[in-house]
């Protein structure tokens, strides 16, 4: 399958799980399935499916535990581009979601998400064990103990500060890190992995999200705002930690070539099964956007 | 046991469940205990429990599933005061979230509250299957669909309309009796209710969280901000849809009291189990602020 193909898949079991634009109250229904549906390149879903793959084969039904973890990002999105936080007007190239719903909305719209996510993994067909740790571990991912909201807030408190190798790795870890792990996972815990194989997918959850987030800061430095569809630059003019910051451009491509590397490597022992998750490693690399 | 002492349970309880102030990123934990330890009532929790005892005779280690409604409570308030909703500074004769802590972090501190409320449902020490009914059922009274992120954005669009009964309940049964219901059917599924007893506590909820909003619209117009520890009249100035706006002060009385009526002999196959529950029903009509 291609990237476009599974987008697809992915877009249309998400506008199965979200309540339509005519469910009262509909206001919040749109708003959701705006910032969810405005372009998202689905990486961690992809991710998730790829993993339950590379444990039994195929897919395992991975598809709406793997669309939950679109839903937490997105409400990430809307939660952080509003004005008190990252103030954002753009967001893949389109008004952000406060712009066009204005901010009571938004600031709802993601709480909807995030609740939303739970309901969804909760519901799953699968055994509740299973559903149990899925809750545990996308809530830990999404919390603020070395998770994603713990993250945003070590980088607010980080922004203006002088850069510092160790604090931007914990920062990062958390903030864009946790989550892209817990994808992984997800998909491991939901086809029913044995725990050498959920820990082999964690630790290249690890690896990846390292190389992500570095390939994110070189993005925001090297690319013009039309091609990234937000506005580039920012990092540093709102004084944000950053790899380049820290360890220079040249350094910090080394830095994500050294971490998808070692993300190859991880997966030796699923063999073929795994050939998705190499193409990702190599895609979240060499990425344009 | 009485008000006082299931208060102190239920604090030392959330005292164990967030994190403490000293762990990093500290600021976002000082903020949820914040508004956590600001003299809740802790009816939710309360109410959760009496619903475990109404069943098994008692608590049946419902207190953690009971600190979870707590936790999303909390985050619903935080992120009803901001600005951007009601724009309230002042919450139980506290400065509210935002106040203290800025817009971001008490943004970030409602999402950490709801996000830690699944996580600790998923942690439960019982069987795995109830632990999933728990999350479904929790998510499903905070979502949007009859949930209470439903019920406030049909508030939000009810305010300045014409007052409509319906439109009142709709917004009421979502914005507050979804939470309410969820208490009772939180300690029902934690005891592992029969269907009956389920349907009974559910019946039960929906009668006393009716009769909840309508004395707390009822409080709104006759106490005094300082009895109530909050913005008195508020509603009306808003022009906001209540139900003495809609049927008059001693119509709602009225309504009120059937509510209860109606809230005791639900409970009547429970026996002596549900003394707690009785008490509780009266409690909330009669209480004072």
């Amino acid at each position: 399958m291609n990237l476009h193909e599974y987008q697809q898949l992915v877009d249309s079991e998400l506008d199965r799980l979200v309540p339509s634009e005519h469910t009262p109250p509909a206001t919040i229904h749109r708003a959701m399935r705006y910032s969810l549906f405005a372009g998202g390149k689905r990486i961690r879903p992809i991710l998730c499916m790829e993993a339950a793959h590379a444990v039994c084969g195929s897919f395992c039904g991975a598809l709406p535990a793997a669309c939950s973890l679109e839903l937490v990002h997105t409400y990430s999105l809307i939660h952080d581009d509003l004005p008190a936080l990252d103030n954002d007007d753009y967001r893949r190239g389109k008004l952000t979601n406060h712009k066009v719903f204005g901010e009571a909305i938004a600031i709802l719209a993601g709480d909807a998400l995030l609740t939303l996510a739970f309901q969804v993994l909760a519901q799953l067909d699968i055994p509740p064990g299973r559903k149990a740790r899925l809750v545990a571990e996308l809530a830990g991912a999404a919390g603020t103990v070395g998770g994603m909201i713990g993250g945003q807030v070590a980088d607010l408190e980080g922004t203006g500060q002088p850069p510092d190798a160790r604090l931007l790795e914990t920062i990062h870890h958390a903030k864009t890190g946790a989550l892209l792990r817990a994808s992984l996972r997800l998909g491991a815990i939901t086809a029913g992995a044995a725990d050498a194989e959920y820990e082999a997918l964690s630790c290249f959850g690890e690896h990846i999200g390292l190389a992500f987030q570095i390939i994110d800061d070189i993005l925001d430095v090297e690319e013009s705002s039309a091609a990234l569809g937000k506005t580039s630059g920012k990092d540093a003019q709102q004084h944000k930690i950053t790899f380049p910051a820290v360890h220079g451009l040249e350094r910090s491509r080394q830095m994500a070539e050294a971490e998808c590397t070692h993300a190859h490597l991880v997966l030796e022992s699923f063999g073929e099964q795994a050939t998705g998750l190499h193409q990702l490693a190599d895609l979240i690399v060499h990425r344009k956007s």
